[in-house]
């Protein structure tokens, strides 16, 4: 019943703010149109901006309980499984999705609330890569770097999906860009190998600095190389020798 | 002046909300600490959360015009100085910095108007970045993934530095950290060698899908291997077959 009452109530809020204009819109106008007192509506939320985002806070906890559920999967596998719970959220319901966006790009406030939100995703994935990483040198750098990177990445296919205005199915847009997002971690995975891919690892964290000097002070380059496991073993080393 | 006048009403907003707490400071009491009127403060700022951060549209403003000014650096170096730029904001002045940290970790409605600043910054870099992909494939997605990596580095150093109170110099940490992402996106470079590592290309984009299921289809996996230049190159072959 009490999340009727929040859906009801948030309907109202995006209604008013569409119609009316999100300044113009007041407390009361909300809870008199959802049919509810405007103590009901402070029961709910915090403020008007909070109606139009009703969901970020259990969404959240659904997601970090799933992460919890999921066991010994490999971390990037159950963060991207997570993140995915988090876009489901929009594209489940496009209308919606597409009206919270047009309001967020329109409306200061709105837009500063769902960064907010977003932020709030990207340090819970970081929090969950964090432990997953244990004690792995720099482990909390890469589980804040990469969760940021993969919010990134679902930010920038919801996005592109929004613009769309919620037209196809924006999944396997999402499955390419975590996957790309993983290959570029997984070359500094340690202790777990995400989604089953073989890599070599280097024998120690080398990474050039900022100014082009490597710190780990010999001089020497890091080189990165990817292909695919049916390569041809001889074409590999061909392509990495020309590189050296 | 008229900065002087910011930085002084700036400074009254800190003293206030430390000494009296955030909720129980208005803007009035801001604007007699500072000694200027109410009208002045609103000249200024749109509110007292924006008078505790005066710095970030100067700072946006100034990074971006040096990477405009930077010319035909590697995208990497030039986010990594302007991201530097932001970092320093802080830096320059610990007190300020460590302070204001304090605030936004107890004060929701702050930590908030932070995250939308940092935001900020990433959009930028996402911008600039995205600029100078060009017409890669998949680069609005590199853009927008890298420049929150690099936001995310500048992000935990800052944090551990201002953990410490501002104690010591946190800049080799953060080049060591920029390294580190640079070496994660540079196995996608293309068309330019951030830092001068040389690298092995990948012939197509081939990415895992979150599933574990490549998307490309064809059931192949990525091998992502990381090694020194200075391998002899029949180890690196052997470690290479060795994971096939």
């Amino acid at each position: 019943m009490s999340s009727e009452v929040r859906l009801r109530v948030s309907a109202a809020a995006r209604d008013l703010f569409a119609s009316q204009g999100y300044e113009r819109t007041t407390v009361e106008a909300i809870a008199e149109r959802a049919g509810v007192a405007r103590r009901t509506f402070f029961r709910h939320f915090r403020s008007k901006d909070d109606a139009i985002f009703p969901d970020h806070a259990r969404i959240a906890a659904t997601a970090e309980a799933h992460l919890e559920a999921l066991g010994d999967v490999p971390p990037f596998a159950a963060v991207a499984s997570g993140v995915k719970m988090v876009f489901r959220s929009y594209v489940d319901d496009p209308v919606v999705a597409v009206e919270r966006y047009r309001l967020t790009r329109s409306v200061p406030a709105l837009r500063d609330r769902e960064i907010a939100s977003v932020s709030r995703y990207t340090r819970l994935f970081g929090r969950y890569l964090r432990r997953r990483y244990g004690d792995e040198s720099g482990a909390g750098l890469r589980a804040e770097a990469e969760a940021a990177a993969y919010v990134a990445a679902h930010n920038h296919v919801l996005r592109a999906w929004l613009r769309s205005a919620g037209e196809g199915d924006p999944m396997p847009a999402l499955d390419a860009a975590f996957g790309w997002v993983a290959a570029r971690f997984a070359s500094d995975a340690q202790g777990d190998d995400p989604a089953g891919r073989s890599s070599v690892r280097p024998a120690a964290p080398a990474a050039p600095a900022a100014g082009g000097v490597p710190p780990g002070g010999e001089g020497e380059d890091v080189v990165v190389a990817v292909f695919r496991s049916g390569e041809p073993i001889d074409d590999v080393v061909e392509r990495i020798s020309r590189s050296l």
